[in-house]
């Protein structure tokens, strides 16, 4: 009998999608969003469960966690080009637990919200062993602005928002006892790119997008296989967070584009345009304060190859996986 | 500083309540079920999250858990009087448990949202120390359909659907071995109150409902409060479901009414109508095969009478609540 630690998540996703009776339809089954058809819209409804072991260092403040479940639930809403809605929140938490952190819990939840213009709607509170807290995140999208996650077509351009390897500075610092508040953030108070996946959304040119939470390199082996295409990425145009650069001056043995493409927990949007239109978003783009990176290309050759230093490699697909691998520290 | 045990998991629900910026409109705050507003309808939304220690006997097998946290997501969507549009389960789950264990866990979740015209529509999966299951439950309902929990005025019949004490029954089974399925089902199978729901929410004439997940006599203090009324509870009038009376003919020392009044687990609907609307809701219930009881009167005086042989006493309020009592076995 076969243990969930052998079989992985993504075989596990499938296993449960091959049971369920109904198919959702508007998404790919396996989609970290589900959608209902209302009349010109999509009504999207996404849900994140969080708990300590695999997601909570314990550094990580009551405040941080409220503001990492809301925000990584916020960030499937964005994907997909939507507004949100509104979240409802189940708190599992250990009765040994304080009032102060329950308290700060919800202020941290509620600043996230509230700082993407939406709000914590319901929820419900239960004793658990650990602290582990559900998000469920609701949101709004045109059905012609709706981004889906198949639909990349060979000669795409392969871009992503913003730069990566935050979340990976900020487990590098932990892990090397580095205190420095600006570096942990990036791995503990997510920004869910929502402003930008409108952006995005409202050109109705973007051909297929997703979240990067796995890790880049995990996501584009999923969206490899959802599209069956596949992908030349130029790793010198992988956009490197300050962070990270910081962190590889200070120590030598760094490989950033390791932690950049492999670590998961980021919060970017990764997203394949025609690649004439490539611009026409990217100067959309320019409005907020947030790049906007071509990385490379849809293929037809069904593979992953990475282009560095002029030498071609297939990259390793080596994302983060829940039941297989990583726990905090 | 206060530990949660202290503070118990209604205080803990009026301590978040405070700190959360946008207080929802549509119903109540500290409703188990939250609303938008869309054109003519509203959009329910609710939360539930079980976990191993406080909602999981170990006899209860994956299929069961499945079906359990379906089923107490839909019977929230039923005291509004919704129509489900479908659920998103996030299940955290031990790398140590099986394939197995999932697919059944999965099957026993599908079963229970197709039994009820609904379906699972997407998910997570994660990995945790004890098992741990939230499920967010869709639905929508007219908005002159809505049943709310505030409303219930002095002279409206009290009244609940179905008999009481399945849940409780099926307890006192398994804590003294008696392995008679049947019984043990009231507590591990329980069936959301939806069609029932409809019935009522239909005849525009229930002023107040909720079910009655927590106990009846909690749930009767939680509409009390709200509603700044109190009740009349007749103890003869409760009706008590077979199992317990077939528990009280074998074993002689049970108090069925403690079961009925105060165990948690039973997912009826608990309502209030105005007198002279009674017989029109018992009618339309007529085609099912679910009984509707009025069970007392809502008063002016704001206590909780319950009046069992002839004496009047003050009812205890001793249902279930996280954080603070019970865990199974």
């Amino acid at each position: 009998m076969k243990k969930l630690s052998e079989l992985g998540e993504r075989r596990a996703i499938q296993e449960i999608l091959e049971i369920l009776s109904t198919k959702n339809t508007a998404v790919d089954a396996g989609d970290d969003c589900a959608a209902f058809e209302l009349d010109k819209e999509y009504l999207l409804v996404t849900t994140d469960m969080i708990s300590q072991r695999t997601h909570i260092p314990k550094q990580m403040s009551a405040f941080q966690i409220g503001w990492f479940v809301v925000a990584i639930n916020l960030s499937d809403i964005a994907a997909k080009g939507g507004t949100p809605l509104g979240l409802v929140l189940a708190f599992g938490l250990p009765k040994e637990k304080s009032e102060t952190f329950l308290k700060n819990l919800t202020k941290g939840a509620d600043a996230c919200a509230t700082q993407f213009n939406t709000a914590i709607i319901g929820g419900d509170t239960k004793e658990s062993k650990e602290i582990t807290i559900c998000g469920t995140a609701l949101g709004l999208v045109k059905k012609d602005e709706f981004m889906p996650r198949k639909g990349a077509k060979p000669g795409d351009i392969v871009a992503v928002t913003g730069k990566l390897g935050k979340a990976g500075a900020g487990y590098y610092a932990l892990k090397h006892k580095i205190w420095d508040q600006s570096i942990l953030k990036g791995l503990m108070e997510p920004l869910p790119r929502l402003k930008e996946g409108r952006i995005l959304a409202k050109e109705k040119i973007v051909t297929s997008c997703m979240d990067i939470s796995d890790g880049l390199s995990s996501s584009l082996y999923q969206l490899q296989e959802l599209n069956n295409v596949g992908f030349e990425i130029n790793q010198k145009e992988i956009p490197i967070c300050l962070e990270l650069k910081q962190l590889q001056k200070e120590k030598k043995g760094i490989d950033v584009y390791n932690y950049a493409l492999h670590f998961g927990g980021d919060y970017e949007l990764l997203f394949t345009v025609p690649y004439d239109s490539f611009d026409i978003v990217s100067k959309s783009m320019e409005k907020t304060n947030t790049a906007l990176t071509a990385i490379g290309r849809v293929t037809k050759k069904k593979n992953i190859v990475i282009i560095a230093e002029n030498k071609e490699e297939i990259l390793r697909n080596k994302g983060y996986e829940h039941f297989k691998r990583r726990t905090f520290l």
